[in-house]
């Protein structure tokens, strides 16, 4: 039996949200201003060592145990043409995730993180949503429940990453379901080209209007024209909030994935940092909607979690330097302004 | 005896460069399009891969050796109250390096990198450049050969930064001399406030007033309104090119210190790469006329080498990819194209 029974008790769980703890964010902001470097020099990594802070609900913050989750689901959409790869891709990525020679186990061994890959009945492809709800309310709730428990309050932090032929699909009709304007969220994905990106601009229009009588309720959205891989990723933010574990969420899949959490409660991705802006455009739509500012801008649009991993190496700097550096007077540095 | 015994020696060592090994970034280009992930999809990383294997003339590139490189100078234009610190905090900083308590301490080790510090005649500051040239010929060769000598050509990278207060003025200063429009390349720097910020544009228009006869040569240039840490990075900068060695350039005065040979030659800085565009304005208007595009934008104005030093961990992301990805036969993922 999932761990959620009802749309109802699920949206019950992402209003009641823990906030963060201000006193430990506070601690790491007056230690920043004790170490040997100007006020304020190391810009967001100041910023990052207190958000993780924040919501580890201590100080310094650790990163000794750090996971990244990768969540794999089919979707029935694909077979509209929406994307470069036939769907037996993902079950192919999948194994390669379990093999270590795909970007994002390269990525966990640089980080020195755990990687977790859940497939989510990669034999079962969602319903194409153009012409039905993806999920019916129980499907998306296993899959919701199944995200959440894969976030056990252990880690240190957690990084959202997703596999799924046709995801930057579901991906931009969540995203136009809860903001409006679908078809700007619309992707080239991982290459789908120039006919196919008209296709999945259609497709989208096509898929907003046939739920239009959904789309004011964002976990109704998200069952209709999301996937699997994205309920679960969802659930999984959710239970890193509940558990008081920071989230670094990577591209426009996983934003697309944890937005409903965003538009049912305002703060509730404060949690979480976009680890990188993806080379898609409708990525920055989505971003200014959830007003995030991405760590990286490196021109990724893979998914699997790799922009947000390499951000969590950015996150490791802002640490070591937190936790290293001298203060002004251990190291006998002048720290007074002489102007 | 310096490497270098003229201005015009030193500029015939810096148009007379090698260029980069083609075939080894075209090996590394063709491996990235085989690895299990759509073409293209991890972005600058791959790009990275080329640029360090085309550099080093091997596929594959490594980045086992990695140095980091940081000079330190004491400046006459200090004295015009230019900085918020004063200028025994150059000394206190070198010795906080030695001690391993400043960011890039933190940094190298987070990287894996060696760090190596070398102050110039600390308790020699340059001449104040509003008076009087900074360096005298044989004092600015002196300073380039130390920092050439500092590249041995057995690291795999080398990342440049520096420690000097007051140098942002004199970076500012270079950037005017070599680009035009002195003031736009004015920083608050570390910290100096309303009016030091006034006070320092002042002084680099009057600098530049009075070396108006040296502005078309970049080196007498560099000599006139530089500063011995600036000249060893330059110098440093060119042993690597010679040497075949990737450099990392930091943010503001890494970037206003190598900028001489863009000037000198077109292709002169092909060898290097931004790391960090500086949170001060001054910077994206230098990397504008050097044309170069930072890797991270977070912020950060501390010097040291640290912006590199985060991004140099980009690297490490791109080769881990480029280096441990499976490829799609090897994996047995449908790299085919569906539509």
């Amino acid at each position: 039996m999932s761990r959620f029974s009802s749309f109802k008790q699920l949206r019950a769980a992402c209003l009641d949200l823990p906030g963060p703890d201000q006193s430990a964010a506070d601690a790491a902001a007056a230690r920043e201003a004790q170490l040997t470097k100007p006020p304020g020099s190391l810009g967001r990594l100041e910023e990052l060592t207190a958000w993780l802070a924040a919501w580890q609900g201590r100080t310094p913050p650790t990163l000794g145990t750090c996971e990244i989750l990768v969540f794999a689901g089919n979707h029935g959409v694909a077979a509209q043409g929406v994307s470069a790869y036939p769907p037996e891709v993902t079950t192919q990525m999948v194994a390669n995730f379990t093999a270590g020679g795909a970007a994002i186990n390269q990525l966990a061994r640089t980080n020195g993180a755990r990687l977790r890959v859940t497939p989510l009945d990669l034999d079962r492809p969602t319903a194409d949503f153009t012409e039905a709800p993806a999920m019916q309310e129980a499907e998306f709730l296993d899959a919701v429940g199944i995200g959440y428990d894969q976030v056990t309050g252990e880690s240190d932090l957690v990084v959202l990453g997703e596999m799924g032929i046709g995801n930057t699909t579901a991906a931009a009709a969540i995203s136009g379901a809860l903001f409006g304007g679908g078809a700007r969220f619309a992707s080239t994905g991982t290459g789908v080209g120039r006919d196919g990106f008209g296709r999945k601009r259609a497709v989208i229009q096509q898929a907003l209007l046939y739920h239009s009588d959904v789309l004011g309720d964002p976990l109704r959205a998200a069952a209709a024209v999301g996937g699997r891989e994205l309920a679960a990723m969802m659930g999984a933010c959710l239970a890193a909030r509940h558990k008081r574990t920071p989230v670094l969420i990577d591209g426009m899949v996983s934003s697309s994935a944890v937005a409903p959490l965003k538009a049912l409660r305002d703060d509730g991705l404060d949690h979480a940092r976009v680890g990188h802006k993806s080379a898609d455009a409708g990525h920055e739509f989505l971003l200014q909607e959830l007003g995030m500012r991405p760590l990286l801008d490196l021109g990724m649009r893979l998914g699997e979690g790799s922009g947000a991993a390499v951000a969590l190496l950015v996150l490791r700097a802002a640490l070591a330097c937190h936790t290293g550096m001298a203060t002004f007077e251990e190291a006998q540095v002048s720290g007074k302004f002489s102007s």
